[in-house]
């Protein structure tokens, strides 16, 4: 087995030598956190998952969830980690201190979350859920809510869902058919059917609390008359739990993932189930979407950290491992050399430290943004949250798409066994999967990304990004070695606003159909740059501090193994931009279906 | 569930249209065959397909080989399967008439094998090894060695296996240490172990025959001292079944392909093991090679089959599902459309359909080499022999590598459903990963490829490929419609040879290291152009076709969409030869491994 999942130092490097979250404490909302605290989060977190996560990587994905009796047995772990993850504070980590959490910044507890994910991701999800379930009543919901099922939540209590998907919409929101008819004030009878919701129930902890969307009775058709319930599996009356008739009606067996249940839930088959309204009537969509950045960026997140511990395995492999001769080796009767000798073998290496390491600092970048928004006020806030809205479909869809392609190479690295149970490997290629699905999938996001993101504010957010990029560019170039580097990144950065340029000319003639046919691609092109900015921010760091010197022989090869991850990003990935560009200024009108249908 | 898994149009459309194999019956050697007896052979091949072997690719799959008090329990289907290929004589389709088999040219056999990969890849290594090690006993094997194993195996009663793999060398084959001493004339006792046997061992047939190499006792070192054995789980003495003391001593458990099980083999733990020698000793490595282009044609028709199964079932899904509505759709209360329509998904499908039915054709192409060699003689031979060995790695690699994304592109059209196990797609995703590990793995057929493919004989083997491209584009360059396609794989081909000059430069230099450490990169670059020269073939004869007129809807539709097909390859996949090109001819050296160890 694998003895390490992520590197605590690379953690370290991010936060305070490219980011510097610590500069966040300097702001009073952050004031009661310093660097070391942000350490010892670290490090706690590396200890928490160490006990209580990774050692139950394996199990938890042969002994899947079963549903028998209408009830969900999930793996006895499940209990264990949902309590360790309560008591470390990790559940409401950025809830203000005067509301029991500690007021974490986004950023660091994204880090946490990193940690947890890449030690056993496929267990993260009921904790996960339940914040981003929790954090939704706490924004929108009533203090009756509040007490009543916000605060068991973020005590790891109750488990928290996220009830949209049905069966005939899918990801089109606008046609879900849940009804909601008002029985009382604020109380309101639900009836429908909810599909792949996670964690959507278990038997470890008593109860579930649904925060689901459906229509009220005569709300206006579309995304317009949707609004968000609280939907428990077990109402709370006169202090206790009654049940709601929300009935497991299945659960689905997937590829990865699966110490989470997927669970296709029936609501109100015995007319017996009661939702309460979260906020407004009507109101539900725009709800959801304000927590839609968060679980976004957290997706991003689990699969940078699934690529993350496929890299560490596959690299432990890789220098343990004896096989065949380096290719200017004369006498085939010297022993072996260790596989990661072999050019090909160390290329899938360096592809997977430039994808894990440079999808972590473009998260924690992204998440950044979210805490400079909070501490911040008037334009400056402005931008951050622009900053933040444009980065999130890259920040959750580079770390999917490139992740899956890292995980393969890791794979890849142990060969025949890489295709074995006896390795982490073909597990992390499984759960990866579906980071590329889960709260919108790669078209989508790529059409948020280009369709809204970089067309909102008259494009102001790509300006911004501009800016962004162009200052780290600056900062590289004052060291000669970084020169080539930052030219580099400056070429591709104006030919990424001369592709964008010439898309905003089609979409100005208002073909939208044409002007967002190639998104996805242009979500690649637009990843790749900023992936490629937040190598050369650490590249930048890497170098200042080999040019301070005096430092050991450990430390020195974290920093030039660093630098050469940024050489490979920038001499093997980037050059793809060139591919992609030229098929998205390419007039060729290939994808938009016709009146006649040609795919056979 | 999917309805289909290939599609039989097609296969027409490449045996007659593209690659006119008919053609081949008017040597000798195939005239026994025509174009009627090859339409039967492929209908025939779909019926068997349909019959036993697609109904059962999910429950193999759930119910894979158990190894049990040292049984290998297989699922009971495999005994029909295997039943139903002998009669169907498709074990031994390609052996001549005078020895049993239908004299079946390659390519033909190949598109058999392409038929029931795609319907039930899980289980159609069985057979695939059984004819591989036949066909080996055939080649170079005593008459003894054929009566008493061989023509068990053709006729499906025995099952034979390739035993290369061993624990300590892996993929490198000259440092396997597996005894042979001898005992008797051709007689051996063998002492050693085996691992990743595919179809290693099974309760469903009477005897397992191993195609097996070990080193006899004084040979010399390295890969000049190995021998080829005959290993039977039961070895024949006097008419009767003895116990050769062969072990299964483990079975592993593997992500997807589960229907085969891979065994763990201790050979001559109780001194007990013979083997008998095939042809002359120390020659074990050269016999094995020889068959070597034969295996990689094969796993190139399972994953290109694998990708077409899951094409078909992504296209079904496509045409079926409703969800959201056109972009430039006004009204959002308008039914939705269906996901065909939405060009992401278009792009997706298109992406599929350029993999398979391009790895198809290329395929058929290099088996077709294969056949051509068998009646010609002298020169002519001598370069047909050269193209099969210079596509075969391209032919093995770009199905496996470019089928691994076509899959999951399948699986991301369905969606949520894609990761479960309702829909083919997950287990399809899990099967063909192993397509780029099995018999060599992408970086040694890509090694394969740029050093010894296109150096040997001077570089004859890439002049012949010129001839043969260029070939296919002053057929395309006469039609007006087809003129742009034609000009840019010329140009794309120009491109190509000025990659491989640079790179030969190297070569010249002495420093195999440096000259093959971005060979993967070559590989892919070869095959974009590879593929691309299939599609421009295909094109043309759609185009063709078209022009000849006079034909119905349905057929209109098929040629239409092979156009279509085409035209995507070339506007999308095809402008990725610009990034690989970059980097080939980059001379920053990123991936050797220098005297420190920098990779953390």
């Amino acid at each position: 087995m694998a003895k390490h999942y992520a590197s605590s130092r690379n953690a370290k490097f991010l936060v305070h030598e490219v980011h510097d979250l610590a500069a966040l404490t300097k702001h009073p909302y952050f004031a009661h956190h310093d660097r070391e605290s942000f350490d010892m989060m670290i490090d706690a977190a590396f200890q928490l998952a160490d006990t209580h996560l990774f050692p139950y990587f394996a199990d938890m994905d042969r002994n899947e969830p079963e549903l028998k009796d209408g009830v969900v047995k999930v793996h006895p772990q499940v209990k264990n980690i949902i309590r360790a993850l309560a008591e470390g504070g990790w559940i409401n980590a950025t809830v203000p201190l005067a509301e029991g959490g500690m007021q974490l910044p986004e950023s660091i507890n994204a880090l946490g979350q990193f940690i947890f994910q890449a030690a056993n991701n496929s267990a993260m999800p009921f904790t996960g859920l339940t914040a981003g379930a929790a954090n939704l009543i706490r924004t929108f919901g009533s203090d009756y809510l509040k007490q009543t099922y916000m605060e068991r939540m973020y005590a790891g209590e109750w488990q928290g869902t996220m009830a949209l998907t049905e069966p005939q919409a899918g990801s089109s929101l606008s046609d879900i058919v849940t009804t909601a008819e008002p029985v009382a004030e604020g109380v309101f009878k639900i009836k429908g059917q909810k599909i792949f919701i996670s964690a959507g129930d278990l038997d470890a902890l008593d109860n579930v609390v649904h925060l689901l969307l459906a229509r009220i009775k005569g709300a206006p058709a579309g995304t317009k008359g949707i609004s968000l319930f609280v939907v428990p599996k077990k109402r709370v009356v006169e202090g206790k739990l009654v049940d709601n008739d929300v009935l497991p009606a299945g659960i689905y067996h997937k590829m990865g993932q699966k110490a989470t249940p997927a669970m296709h839930l029936m609501l109100g088959e015995n007319d017996n189930c009661f939702g309460y309204l979260v906020g407004e009537p009507n109101k539900g969509l725009s709800y959801m979407f304000q927590m839609m950045n968060e679980a976004r960026i957290l997706v991003g997140i689990t699969a940078a950290a699934i690529a993350s511990a496929a890299y560490h395995a596959s690299l432990e492999y890789a220098k343990e491992r004896p096989q065949g001769r380096r290719l200017n080796e004369k006498n085939p009767l010297n022993p072996p050399t260790l596989i990661i000798n072999h050019p090909d073998v160390r290329r899938l290496l360096l592809f997977q430290k430039s994808v894990v390491e440079g999808s972590l600092s473009l998260l924690l970048e992204t998440a950044k943004y979210a805490d400079l928004a909070h501490v911040s006020q008037g334009e400056e806030q402005a931008n951050h949250l622009l900053m933040l809205e444009l980065l999130t479909p890259v920040a959750k869809t580079y770390p999917a798409e490139a992740g899956i392609a890292s995980v393969s190479a890791g794979l890849q690295c142990l060969g025949g066994y890489g295709f074995c149970k006896d390795f982490p490997l073909e597990q992390l290629y499984r759960d990866i999967r579906i980071t590329a699905i889960y709260e919108g999938t790669t078209a989508i996001q790529s059409l948020d990304l280009l369709g809204r993101k970089l067309t909102m504010h008259n494009g102001k957010a790509g300006r911004l990004y501009i800016q962004a990029v162009s200052e780290t560019i600056g900062e590289a170039a004052v060291y000669d070695a970084l020169k080539k580097y930052a030219a580099a990144l400056e070429h591709e950065l104006k030919n990424l606003q001369k592709v964008t340029a010439h898309l905003m000319e089609i979409a100005q003639k208002g073909d939208a159909e044409l002007f967002l046919a190639d998104a996805t691609l242009y979500m690649e092109l637009f990843s790749l740059n900023a992936i490629a900015w937040q190598w050369l921010k650490q590249g930048t760091a890497a170098h200042k501090a080999l040019l301070a010197g005096a430092i050991n022989q450990e430390e020195t090869a974290f920093y030039e193994s660093k630098l050469q991850a940024m050489k490979y990003f920038f001499h093997y990935e980037l050059p793809k931009t060139q591919g992609l560009t030229t098929r998205l200024t390419d007039s060729e009108v290939i994808t938009i279906a016709q009146q006649k249908e040609l795919l056979v």
